[in-house]
């Protein structure tokens, strides 16, 4: 039986809530304490899009999370084992941040918009609570807030043509993760190369929640020739690419190493950060399991997991599946999954425990397309 | 129209969930990460049950977070303006936790477990974050993480027989907020006089998930004789009692002094704690608004209120409802609001934009019932 998503005053509403429930919102979830829109009713036809085409995604449960101040960038440095040297305003990059033991409790992407301020564009959990306590325990001159900001996505190889008619050719020439502000009918922006889907596309940071609906219908208006349509980040396509969903894949034991963070991280640096003695001695000690991809036999999955799915090998309980689906692409059932090392190296193939029977897989890299 | 909710691996279930589900549960929200199941579909025997007889919630999403070590009581007194001289163990205290500035983050029960472990019995918000933080930066020693433990309510006047007929009538001389480790068939528990509603009750703590099915079932068996059924936090008992919904009622930037939590502070203890010197300020500062309840004119809603309704007194905003139903035992619509202490003062009536058009209302005190 499916279950109704009750709508109350204590999970918030992004500033596009109404248009994308006008536009045909069928399905959310929660996000960051808002409520995130996750399907149209068309799974099909979202995935096309952004494969194909092109979608706009209301995804302003990217909460951003402000430092401003003198200490911001020494707050920042202190919150993520990745290293900052040179970090230049207009540069994103994506940080893993863990706590003291080394474990991971989000995985953002940070922005220094100007000397003195960053953004955090987060995950699901409450780093604000996180970076807030450890600024003010530290006696840092930082003040830790959550600006007005919520990101519009547009998703999917024909996302640049869209954006580029709406601000003009230099938005092509934009690196990954490069932004920069923009406006459009007078409505601030920050405009980034990004996005949560490997297909290519641009967020839209708006910076005052009161355009939300003008800012929907100006993308709308732009994408109407490319066959832009509303869309959310997309669960196939996110299996596909291996892209990690933070609380979905990790557990309160996950390390960065295990999702192969590795590239993210200089725990040699001389810059103290959280968790850095733990994790110099998890990358001594080496993995016991790894974020992996699945190929999955069998009929194609009739829907998605509603939960995590234990895997086996000869008996033994090996790890368990994050998210699975029928992709199209790869034509196979195909998963996320955290696996132990053992059965990596085995060779061997896992058994999952899924929703529709007991399955055999083969273990593969990520990305799985 | 009605959105359908997502279920899928990020967001987590109960060790109730799937009991819940094949009793009923229509609607849910996400709170603290989990699925909280919101309605079985029946509002009317749902609020008659907790007013008149006795429901049995599924409460899980009331995670614990757990304060373990040499520390641990350090750490809960840095963590809260109330004073916990002479904590002891087998008590709970409502604690407001308060940021750096004094502004209210979470209002938990906090239990004193050991003599080295204390729990947080929180609502929507990281709390684990916080406080790890805040431990970590300031190298306490103590350890901070979540158990496996998930709160089954049972709530209403009859809970009280129920309960005494599953532990014996030592449950009956429990104080409110009073716990004991307890047992039942092997399953260990916590139990709790505690409840999020003003009728009565106990919180059974589960402290192992794999016997959520059957403690669902022996607490639906021992209740039978009473007509125990399911239920959820009510949302009309809730506001008849005034109960603070964290995250519903408070914004970034409500104080403790605007919810009237003055008796669960000690600003002028000797021991040091997050917030005290802006605390101080403010209470010097005096109040701009405060929570308060509103009686509202015109026919019953049909429905609650999905989002804020703005509140105007002589054409100025004077503050917002945060939750608004028809209340049968006060004949007339109501509300939770936060107002402005010149609205309150003027003794006037205030305007309230309702999703069912402009109401008139009076200005309450709480609880209303």
């Amino acid at each position: 039986m499916a279950l109704q998503l009750s709508i109350g005053a204590r999970v918030r509403k992004s500033p596009f809530f109404d248009a994308a429930r006008a536009d045909g919102m069928a399905a959310a979830s929660v996000y960051n304490h808002m409520y995130m829109p996750t399907s149209y009713g068309d799974p099909a036809a979202e995935y096309e899009r952004v494969i194909n085409g092109v979608a706009m995604w209301d995804v302003g449960i990217e909460r951003q999370v402000a430092l401003k101040g003198p200490d911001a960038v020494a707050l920042a440095r202190y919150l993520t084992p990745r290293n900052l040297d040179g970090l230049k305003i207009g540069q994103g990059k994506y940080v893993p941040i863990c706590n003291y033991e080394g474990k991971l409790i989000n995985d953002p992407v940070l922005l220094r918009i100007t000397d003195d301020e960053i953004w955090l564009s987060i995950a699901d959990s409450d780093i604000a609570l996180w970076a807030g306590g450890i600024a003010g325990a530290r006696g840092m001159d930082v003040y830790v807030y959550e600006p007005d900001v919520s990101p519009l996505a547009i998703q999917g190889p024909k996302a640049i043509d869209v954006v580029a008619d709406m601000f003009g050719n230099w938005v092509r020439t934009l690196s990954y993760f490069g932004f920069a502000e923009a406006e459009l009918e007078g409505i601030p922006l920050i405009l980034a190369r990004s996005g949560w889907s490997k297909q290519g596309g641009y967020e839209l940071y708006l910076r005052d929640g009161r355009y939300g609906a003008r800012l929907w219908q100006l993308v709308k208006q732009a994408g109407a020739g490319y066959g832009i349509g509303p869309g959310t980040p997309n669960y196939i396509e996110r299996v596909e690419s291996g892209l990690i969903s933070y609380g979905a894949d990790t557990d309160d034991a996950t390390t960065p190493y295990e999702l192969g963070m590795d590239k993210f991280m200089d725990v040699d640096q001389k810059e103290d950060f959280v968790g850095k003695a733990a994790l110099r001695s998890l990358r001594k000690a080496g993995l016991k399991r790894r974020f992996m991809g699945l190929l999955i036999d069998g009929e194609p999955f009739p829907a998605f997991n509603e939960a995590r799915w234990e895997l086996h090998q000869n008996g033994d309980y090996v790890g368990y599946v994050s998210a699975a689906a029928y992709s199209r692409r790869a034509q196979s059932n195909i998963a996320v999954s955290m696996v132990s090392t053992t059965a990596i190296e085995s060779g061997q193939p896992v058994d999952v425990a899924s929703d529709w029977g007991h399955r055999k897989a083969t273990i593969v890299p990520l990305p799985i397309i």
